[in-house]
């Protein structure tokens, strides 16, 4: 067990993520994240819309992408490598998209699966506000 | 053989690329397209950097993403479908991240791979504009 | 709802499945199955090895996309497909390697995760006989 | 550059993949390989194929896996490894299945398309031997 205060680096995590550039072009919101899960949004809005009139794949891969990072970072275990080896990165992202949204949320639930010693490997599902589904994701990270 | 002309339909969507939202939220531009293949780009700017100072890979997912939809636009295949039962979409995105980038451009080639009866398969390689490999993609549309 | 009988159905498949000389030749056996899931193992023995001596990822991955399916095929979807239109097919599997195996059992667990109109995506998971995660999987088939 | 006789390696592993107990088992034959790609081939048989008459998916995987491998195994990368860490192993697999077939051969070209320091990407694609695509497959091993 890590001697970490976990509700602190929650807080700590939280609070970035409301400030963060990238998150703040797409609309990204962290709503609760602990060791090896995390619960993220994307607000719709047309900008966010491809030539069809439907949320771009790319925004559901980046929420997928960004929420499955968010899962990992209070691991204790990415904790240690942050303070040694520095970041993880994804090696491998991989999105299975299920059904357009045009308005309201996409709301993506992440969990890491397994941590190997050289490498993460995370699961994501992404639900409209409706609880609809809308993509599937995972991903890995050395 | 479409009796389209494709110099036209080809300024078409580099028009309609030009001024799309989303595109321009992101930086996504279209070098060039034709049946079955794109080049298309991200110029990077510090509002697309992940936490650790480099291209977030939900942008790299978005560029790869797009680019292939962009190559399938022109095949004679997609304009007798978007003619008849309306637009196919991505059922499918692959994304190996190979290295991190932090400024420049990623430049993205996809090309159609396959083009079966219900489903089309097409694969994409990002290079910085140094020549560097960062990200090899592919998708299914049906 | 099916006027089948799904216990019928599924005494004819492990029947079947029994007897199948691919699954012979590989040790392919089906313990379990439903609408939906399948529970499926393969019994390692030293011809199944690569040349580090260890499971085959191929008969891994033969042992995914086999239990994948044997999750289809109790479906009433399924079921009404075959009647209909002919076979369904996997169009894509991704398998994930987790650990290393030699001796023992590899048991797959598979899932029906979501039934499109045109697509149908199943995840799988495998284990050895002493509870130790050995791979993940994931199919569509069409 | 290594030391090693490109000549006597390539002679020593297609010696030893016309011995190997799992190759014999399903058909896999090297016939050519060098550094950073291999041409392998599995002669169809009614006792490969599936239980709707074609081969079975999970020998498309075999073919691909193991000559990814294959491919991977006459790198001066690969050999140096094998000679400090021990064996590089795949971590993650992926296929997509684009034409049925049930009888001939299927013929799989690899090659290995990025070596990073810590990952090593290839892809494949396997033909019949009337020139049709079968299926299309990537690999990364750590």
């Amino acid at each position: 067990m890590s001697a970490r205060d976990p509700e602190k680096l929650k807080t700590k995590l939280l609070e970035f993520a409301k400030d963060f550039p990238f998150f703040n072009l797409v609309g990204f919101e962290v709503l609760d994240c602990g060791p090896g899960f995390s619960k993220c949004q994307i607000r719709l809005r047309p900008e966010l819309h491809n030539p069809n009139g439907v949320l771009h794949g790319g925004v559901l891969a980046t929420l997928i992408d960004a929420g499955i990072t968010q899962a990992m970072l209070m691991t204790d275990e990415y904790q240690v490598i942050r303070d040694t080896k520095g970041a993880m990165s994804t090696v491998d992202l991989h999105i299975k998209y299920l059904r357009p949204i045009s308005s309201g949320l996409a709301i993506c639930e992440s969990r890491v699966v397994h941590m190997g010693k050289r490498i993460v490997h995370a699961q994501a599902k992404v639900m409209s506000d409706e609880g609809k589904d809308l993509a599937l994701g995972d991903a890995s990270m050395i």
